[in-house]
């Protein structure tokens, strides 16, 4: 039996490139798919393959026994292989969920691209899935924001009532609480994005962004954009993380103004070794035409670890 | 990047058993269904893990470039990838091919069981695919007596009509000859099932058999049931294989009595050292109510390598 493995070895391709893969994990309406979106429009679609594990679905809706946040509700153990297999340079056929039926339908092939871009509730569940990871991120938005954006978007564009939202919000508090956020614990970098509680702000100024950069991976040097100067857009803590360990935490607020941000945003693309490059202007994108400023410097530091995972 | 891949190989569960795993292969219609399900009924429904390769379509009927003999029409190296994990123990998401539709459905979750038996057109197509397989066979019977199976399936369980049948048996032939047939060369035992060419028999009576068991897997010792008083039911010859090497040749006459096929196959079921046992009733079985000891004793022979490799 032993030299059919070796058979095997040897048929297969083990010299085949290997893709960096980020992980995107978070609550429902925590912001995945704006962070992530953002990142593949500036490294360019063709490099980029993005996968959102709510294709992982095991059941139709109809004949769903948890709400999604369970484990069980999904095919953990083959999202966990597929992750294996794109990490490892091949190919996948995954499944395909559809969101407007509730249903699974034929799956598709996917190829993987230069940099893979996994978003989804639970893709920080398993040890397996978490060691095919080069940066893992978790969104950790405080839950009277994530409410409203999860109102906003599955009213507009999923076609339930708010009355159905946060009836849903309800039902799902405890396997959230149970599943969801302990991911955030294997996280390389915590992301929260929140109004500055000590401030007042007028309605409309964009949120705030926290950056927790774990020892678990090597972090960028930004010190050049965090001269003293630039304390009022950026600005880096000593912390102490939930369970005591110290981490950095870094600040950008999201009521400097508009020059102050453009100066932040090139300081800290500079201090990543972009220098020669503009900012894209893909980063910071939340829908048609709003911008933030902590959200392009989050993409901007999720691009460099991408970027410095390939090399 | 390379400490990743140790931190998968840990995480990932390398001692798992591992399947034997046979190939099934041959036109379509060639009994590839019958001769896997004998075995599948003796060994025990929970015992096997079935698997046609039909299901690894990759195009809808309606939208289907190339007759589904090409090897393009499937997703092949999806099928070899998912060889490789059944052959290590791991699940499958396997695509589903609904022949009633011919469409793609939602998949399926495919543990491994202890024997995994894949029929199909194309399994030994790819090198890496015929890695995974612990022991391959081809069925290979004359032209004029698959296109007779063929009519008969097809007109009374995929309601085609007979025109329909013969004029896609035309459309198919260069590809079956391109892609299908080059993968007897393949095979650890070629089954041939036919009449004897130079006898006369009344209609209805069963047809022969001829193995060709080659040397590329250890093959059973069958010398107990081939006393020279049993070579009107069962013999086995030396010959030359098609490309010119040594070969044994196991012949199984259909023409025997009941009486003499009754004991050829205690005997063959007793050389393979299934001593205390009876013949399961399973073997042999045509349809709901035909007995075929060719069959029987081909089954017996793919039961012992299964077995065998599984030691």
């Amino acid at each position: 039996m032993a030299d059919k493995m070796i058979r095997i070895r040897r048929a297969s391709h083990e010299d085949r490139r290997r893709p960096v893969l980020l992980a995107i994990a978070g609550d429902s309406a925590a912001g995945k798919s704006t962070v992530a979106q953002g990142i593949v429009d500036a490294l360019g679609p063709q490099r980029c393959t993005m996968l959102s594990t709510d294709d992982y679905h095991r059941y139709d809706r109809a004949h769903k026994p948890f709400t999604a946040l369970h484990p069980d509700c999904h095919y953990l153990p083959i999202l966990a292989q597929h992750l294996q297999l794109l990490a490892t340079g091949q190919p996948i056929l995954k499944p395909v969920y559809d969101h407007s039926t509730g249903r699974l339908i034929r799956p598709q092939l996917v190829e993987p691209a230069e940099v893979i871009i996994v978003e989804g509730l639970l893709p920080l569940h398993s040890k397996l899935a978490r060691a095919c990871f080069d940066v893992t991120v978790y969104l950790d938005p405080p839950e009277q924001i994530r409410r409203s954006w999860k109102i906003t978007r599955d009213t507009t564009s999923r076609g339930y009532t708010e009355e159905q939202v946060l009836a849903e919000l309800v039902e799902r508090e405890a396997e959230s609480a149970q599943f969801i956020r302990p991911q955030r614990s294997h996280a390389d970098i915590v992301v929260r994005f929140a109004p500055i509680e000590a401030r007042d702000d007028a309605p409309g100024t964009p949120l705030s962004a926290s950056l927790l950069l774990r020892t678990t991976i090597q972090q960028p040097d930004l010190s050049e954009a965090l001269a003293p100067g630039m304390a009022r857009t950026i600005h880096m803590r000593l912390a102490r993380d939930g369970d005591g360990r110290p981490v950095d935490s870094v600040h950008v607020h999201g009521y400097a103004s508009p020059e102050e941000s453009a100066t932040a945003e090139k300081m800290v693309w500079h201090a990543l070794g972009r220098d020669g490059s503009a900012v894209p202007e893909a980063l910071g994108r939340i829908g048609a035409d709003e911008r933030s400023t902590p959200l392009a410097i989050t993409q901007m530091v999720l691009m460099h670890h991408v970027l410095a995972a390939g090399r």
